[in-house]
């Protein structure tokens, strides 16, 4: 009878959400097969008596973050966050002048950051944020979103989220699917505002994480952050974090870079039903366009070779995206 | 009125769950003073005009395994997995004779593997398991569940999990908590049983993890195994952790040894409302009785000596639990 009820609810709150959703499913996106793609996959897999429908717990969805949910240029946001959080503490660490990394970013020379850019953010991350704890550090990233405006578009850097994407990211969730982040960025930035602007709440924030260290200090308990690396998010890494922290294999994937080819393979190959989706960037007017030879970060060249062998959609930013960001700025929480 | 849909929907989920399940909460527990902080706490933290009122997203629970909710005796039941795979494997090794600790672990000499659990399961582990799949890895785990038995109650191991405990999993989930595992256990151990055992997916079991290689083999993508240890999910590692998996603070944590400790300050300290619990084994007729030098795994010192000053609630199994075994032996899925 508990049970039942509890169907009942469930079902009752899904027929409603459905029956707005499929109305004008993903308004955002031109009318063609990336579109249709994404429309045909939901359909077949959320089907009744479909051969390809799936139980809601294996509805699971993963989303590279930096080029494919928001931009990556003129440099990943969380390096312009790490290097306003530099220029911010500088006045008081005059040893920063003898380290080259932090002496580059302060003075701008952004060449000598992109020769590694995750080496340069676990540096300067070091510097800013080592010792300082999780509650402190979210502190921080939200006083930043709050102030700090994208250099282009001159919004804040979470009102600059695709819209087309967050219309798709909504759009599965109607349908039963769970959205999760798998991003090469620092799972403890990101969750400070993934909740808040793409409705995806902490414990599906997967990331890069920096060492912790559990300390009670003055009778409060802390986890204080410590200086390296302990799991970097990218390529070969993003399966085994999904596996750790999903611990089922997702049935679709959304990348932008050849970081993400593992993932893809991971949640496509050998498997059906499965979704993959590369946002391929090819709209300077109103994004940017890159892949082969990216400015900042984002190269895409061996996932975009795949994607015809492996049936993954190739979206054609300029081609499939009617809109590519929400026209109001959003403010953060 | 998608969201007021939904909203309703749960409503009437909850108040059928609620008015069922606190006719008569915890049967299996005496009444007393631990029974009574289970509900009183849970009340508290569920009455919508209560000044500790939790909204749902904030009600998360963390759970010990072994010695929590189910027993650690003779060996950590990973540990008995891990002797009878050696067992099952060794004709094919012929090369274990040269390695003192596989080769005391062949032998039943207990006494050798004792000296470090954790060093030996992981050496045990990298013998018998590195180089498989996640997969591969599974299916011998519930190969092994399905045949073996515990040598003193000469049940399958996973119908030896605590009545009273699972009772609290339950009781807690029925008030709209999320519980998690948080133990020194291997995650990938625990996840293959711990859905049907304990009701919990496997997203929302933590524990120890050993290195795992992204790999396509014959065109089929796999996560090989390696040898080693990546992280210990125990004492000051829990808290991390949790961190990372969940992004939120607990507000509940059950635990039964100073392994426990880091977790149950994390949860607690500086923190209202909150709830510790320490299971105290004091029942060797029914189970086993130990504390400060346990045959086994298990050492609980400091967490009993803080728990009145930090009103942690201390379970006196043999006074608190009417019964500590359901009366069927479960069977593995
Ligand atoms: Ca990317
Ligand atoms: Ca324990």
């Amino acid at each position: 009878m508990i049970g039942s009820v509890r169907r009942l609810a469930a079902v009752i709150g899904l027929l409603a959400v459905s029956a707005v959703a499929d109305a004008q499913p993903l308004p955002s996106w031109n009318d063609g097969p990336a579109k249709q793609a994404i429309v045909d996959f939901v359909a077949k897999v959320t089907t009744e008596d479909s051969p390809d429908f799936l139980a809601p717990q294996d509805r699971i969805a993963v989303f590279d973050n930096d080029g494919t949910l928001w931009p990556e240029n003129p440099l990943p946001f969380q390096l312009m966050f790490a290097l306003d959080e530099l220029r911010r503490l500088a006045p008081d660490h005059p040893q920063w002048k003898q380290n080259p990394v932090i002496q580059a970013a302060l003075d701008g020379d952004v060449a000598v950051l992109k020769k590694d850019l995750k080496k340069s953010l676990s540096e300067i991350l070091k510097e800013t944020h080592a010792g300082t704890t999780v509650d402190e550090f979210d502190q921080r990233v939200r006083d930043w979103l709050s102030t700090a405006r994208h250099p282009r578009f001159d919004r804040p850097y979470n009102g600059l989220t695709y819209l087309p994407m967050q219309e798709v990211l909504a759009y599965l969730r109607e349908h039963g699917f769970r959205t999760y982040i798998v991003s090469g960025g620092g799972k403890d930035f990101m969750r400070v505002w993934a909740e808040d602007t793409y409705g995806i709440p902490p414990e599906q924030v997967i990331g890069s994480m920096g060492p912790l260290q559990f300390e009670i200090r003055d009778g409060v308990p802390v986890l204080a952050r410590q200086a390296g690396i302990d799991f970097i998010d990218d390529k070969e890494g993003k399966p085994v974090a999904i596996h750790r922290s999903i611990g089922r294999r997702p049935v679709a994937a959304f990348g932008n870079s050849d970081g993400d080819l593992a993932m893809l393979q991971w949640t496509t190959m050998t498997r059906s039903p499965s979704f993959g989706l590369i946002v391929h960037h090819t709209d300077p007017e109103r994004e940017y366009a890159y892949d082969r030879d990216p400015a900042s970060s984002g190269k895409l060249v061996t996932a975009l070779e795949q994607s015809e062998q492996q049936g993954w959609v190739v979206v054609d930013m300029k081609r499939d995206w009617k809109t590519v960001f929400e026209t109001t700025a959003a403010s953060d929480g």
